[in-house]
């Protein structure tokens, strides 16, 4: 499948680089279509693997991974453009964490809304499946790192769309993923992220998951 | 040891059962010196179990457990008198749900403050540590009605008082308890309720909890 990639960063790099293992083509969207980021990546990553603008990731994936952090994405989805993301299936991977104000951050959003629900209503013609953003980047596509039992959760207003995520989660080695139901649970995943960036700072490490444990 | 248990209703009653069953005195304390509930809890619960109002309680206990409705909270602690909080530790279990927009509730107050700073900062000469919030009641002093591993979460300012709080979760069977720091990590551990009351709609069951899942 073509599928576009938002983002040069931590997280943008480990799901393009995953995704081209699995045998997609993928193309990395910035700024800029000249990304130095994105050059490296595509220089490391062969052929199935190339960069543009966000216009150009968009309009190339037939789904898209929004990658971007989370105060530059509803810019970087508006780059991106509207008409390139309809009908498409958009991974938001973004978490609204605000470090202006030194750590820990705080959310831009959250409470009575979120950042997956900005999206959505932004775009209502994509088919926004919020998922991956309480887990390091690392683990998102190796969840293994961490053994044993842990969860990912995922939510969005599509059914079919969360399945297509669903597939592609249990292809990056997910084996327990929690459906919440609409976007609207987006806000619930978003506010795990205070005590993910607590218990990061406490265990001076990202690879710790949630489990829901359950009788 | 004598204790003084705010608030009647579920985690009230469990968490002052639980004490009784200890060994401790304990006097539930409410708006009313002759509230119902707590009229029944004390017929239930024998010589060592007595009720009043919320400053009576807090009067009488040497440590105090916030079992009060986040939205009524500070007000019950008002109530309750700062003099009768003065150098004690005050476990506070309440969230601040909003429940008065429907399903599912939203926070009173969350992201830069929390419930917990809020009553730390209204009475600075008590020791406040949060926990428990996280977990259902019957959970909170039977954590093993969910078999295996799964943790509960401390915080506060003072280290002596998250001390006592911690002997205190070990007598109600928690095995793995982890401190994250000060009482602004109330934020945290309140911010996990929009997760916590989605899965319970979910699953139907407030019979789950969350492990932290590290290799």
């Amino acid at each position: 499948m073509k599928i576009g990639v938002l983002g040069t960063g931590m997280v943008g790099n480990a799901i393009a680089t995953k995704l081209v293992l699995m045998g997609h083509s993928v193309k990395m969207g910035s700024r800029s279509a000249t990304n130095e980021k994105g050059a490296a990546w595509v220089k490391a990553s062969g052929p199935n693997a190339s960069q543009g603008t966000f216009a150009d990731a968009a309009a190339f994936g037939e789904m898209i991974f929004n990658c971007t952090n989370g105060m530059g994405a509803l810019d970087a989805l508006k780059q991106a453009g509207a008409g390139n993301l309809r009908g498409k299936v958009v991974i938001d991977i973004s978490n609204p964490l605000d470090f202006s104000k030194g750590m820990p951050p705080s959310l831009t959003v959250c409470n009575t809304d979120s950042l997956g629900e900005q999206i959505q209503r932004a775009y209502p013609d994509a088919k926004v499946v919020k998922t991956l953003n309480t887990v390091n980047c690392t683990m998102m596509v190796n969840p293994g790192l961490v053994p044993g039992e842990h969860d990912v959760f995922i939510c969005g207003n599509d059914s079919g769309a969360k399945s297509k995520g669903e597939e592609m989660l249990k292809k990056f080695g997910w084996k327990s993923i929690i459906d919440l139901g609409d976007i609207t649970n987006a806000r619930a995943t978003e506010m795990l992220l205070p005590i993910w960036v607590r218990l990061y700072g406490k265990f001076q490490s990202p690879m710790f998951n949630f489990k829901i444990v359950r009788p």
